[in-house]
């Protein structure tokens, strides 16, 4: 695992140069300043770790693959900067967010300049259909952050409704991330379809461990902001179990927790009702549809891939 | 002159139709009810009507002139949305803002969602080049946005300065109308300059213009918004005119002055300056530049060009 762990960190490292290597102009400061601190950020680079592992897989050139990287990378970034204004979240990554930092429509500047620029990159490929998918998976994004606006304190919210959900907000650019070096390459529509569908699952398992970890990871930081989420009235998979098994008991714990010890009450919740194991095994199976998907692709080496699944299902990551 | 006009009419009405045929899904409704009201505004549709002229100057297929008209005005629709954030104003074309009628979020969202839609649209036109010019566009759009947000409040701004600014804010996009038919039709680099240097020159007199009739039109709405602008230290070509040629003078004016009185105020002040006649000639010899520009493109009929062109310099558009 060693190895693998060290090829993981050596492409996080190179990408996080050739981030540093875009040209972003010194003026106007009031768009610049922004997105020059947002793209230091310390993100995982999940996105375009997984490109270079399909490219890899399917030999295609490095340059082609960091480009797509890059582009990606900063596509995601632009949409968690409009995320966290519409979220009110201060706070990303352990630095502060750019409407706390500036203000808001130095954010919404900034993510507008980040998508154009992410798009001026990618477009030197000279393929279009690159950009139609770009963009797609764009506005499937936007459904996502939108259907999440909608579910707010919404309780009728269902298991199926969620999961569309995730799949659009999550599983778009995880999938956008996976089909971009074998539509360049012009593979076949049914390949394609199996890379998308492995990314979509990649991206629902992520979604549904993520949620799982806020309650029973020790980490006081993430469970702070979760308890402001289950107050407020945020959907995730364990929460919607927890209003279909016992309504009044899950109301009642709502209604007589603060933000201090609702994570506590929450987690004991989950535990007595079994839906901590439920929520563990849905994300497994997530998970396990995943790397089936990889098994179907012919004629590339998949164990990288594998080994990545298995690096996000295990958050080793 | 009646028979253009009928042009016009009918190009517009034609663009209008189309924008309605784009077909935008139901839900969710958070992200699709603020795209679709956006969609419906009542804009001169400026933009595509300039892109129809250049279309048929150059006998470009007219399906493919009406995909660049739609994907431009979108973009230009996600712009507005931003910029009536940022610049808090809550009515444009007659209708509530989305952020007035909805709220930041939503109109956050719409805005993001729309120009991903409009990149779909272009896309469908498989040449990687636009997507680079239609990009590179809405970065220098954005870089006109940060500088206007910049120059608030900056009394040692300098006219040239003020000619950058409005040179990315409107004429990168005026530009981009120009330019598009040319690029695909593949014309040589000397031709696109002068389409370029043609919807730059316009933009900049459209521009100056509208700061003009700001002061000197009767309309009482479109004063009203001007008088907080002046107060609020919004720099025009007239205003940094008047900081030059007597700063002790405009200072008092604006210090002395109210919102009711202040464009009142203003247009004596201007008028006394000799600043109402040097803008008007500043206006005209943008105008005059552009319609030179026009002249020196071999090879097409330029009647109607120049005829769009009087057309907005008399703003009977």
């Amino acid at each position: 695992m060693k190895k693998f762990d060290d090829l993981i960190n050596f492409i996080r490292a190179e990408v996080n140069k050739s981030i540093k290597k875009i040209p972003i102009p010194e003026k106007p400061k009031y768009l610049y300043n922004p997105i020059r601190y947002s793209l230091k950020g310390n993100g995982k680079r999940l996105r375009p770790i997984l490109i270079h592992l399909v490219g890899r897989a399917n030999k295609i050139d490095p340059d082609i693959i960091m480009n797509f990287s890059i582009s990606v990378e900063l596509l995601h970034n632009f949409t968690l900067i409009h995320d966290d204004i519409m979220d009110k979240d201060t706070m990303r990554h352990g630095k502060k967010t750019i409407h706390e930092k500036w203000d808001k429509s130095s954010a919404i500047l900034a993510g507008d300049g980040i998508y154009a620029l992410s798009q001026i990159i990618l477009s030197s490929i000279k393929n279009s259909e690159l950009s139609i998918y770009f963009n797609k998976a764009t506005l499937e994004i936007c459904e996502g952050q939108a259907l999440d606006k909608e579910f707010e304190n919404n309780n009728d919210i269902t298991e199926s409704e969620y999961l569309n959900m995730i799949d659009k907000k999550t599983g778009a650019l995880l999938s956008l991330s996976s089909i971009l070096c074998p539509i360049y390459s012009g593979m076949d529509e049914d390949i394609i379809s199996l890379y998308n569908q492995y990314g979509r699952n990649l991206g629902k398992g992520f979604q549904i461990q993520d949620d799982l970890l806020e309650i029973i990871s020790d980490q006081k930081r993430m469970g702070k902001s979760l308890g402001s989420d289950l107050l407020e009235g945020k959907q995730t998979i364990m929460v919607i179990k927890a209003r279909k098994k016992d309504p009044e008991g899950w109301k009642q714990l709502i209604n007589s927790s603060n933000s201090l010890n609702i994570i506590d009450n929450a987690r004991i919740f989950f535990n007595d009702n079994g839906i901590i194991d439920f929520t563990k095994f849905m994300a497994r199976s997530y998970f396990n549809s995943a790397r089936e998907n990889l098994n179907q692709i012919d004629n590339i080496k998949i164990d990288e891939l594998l080994k990545f699944t298995n690096l996000i299902e295990k958050r080793t990551f």
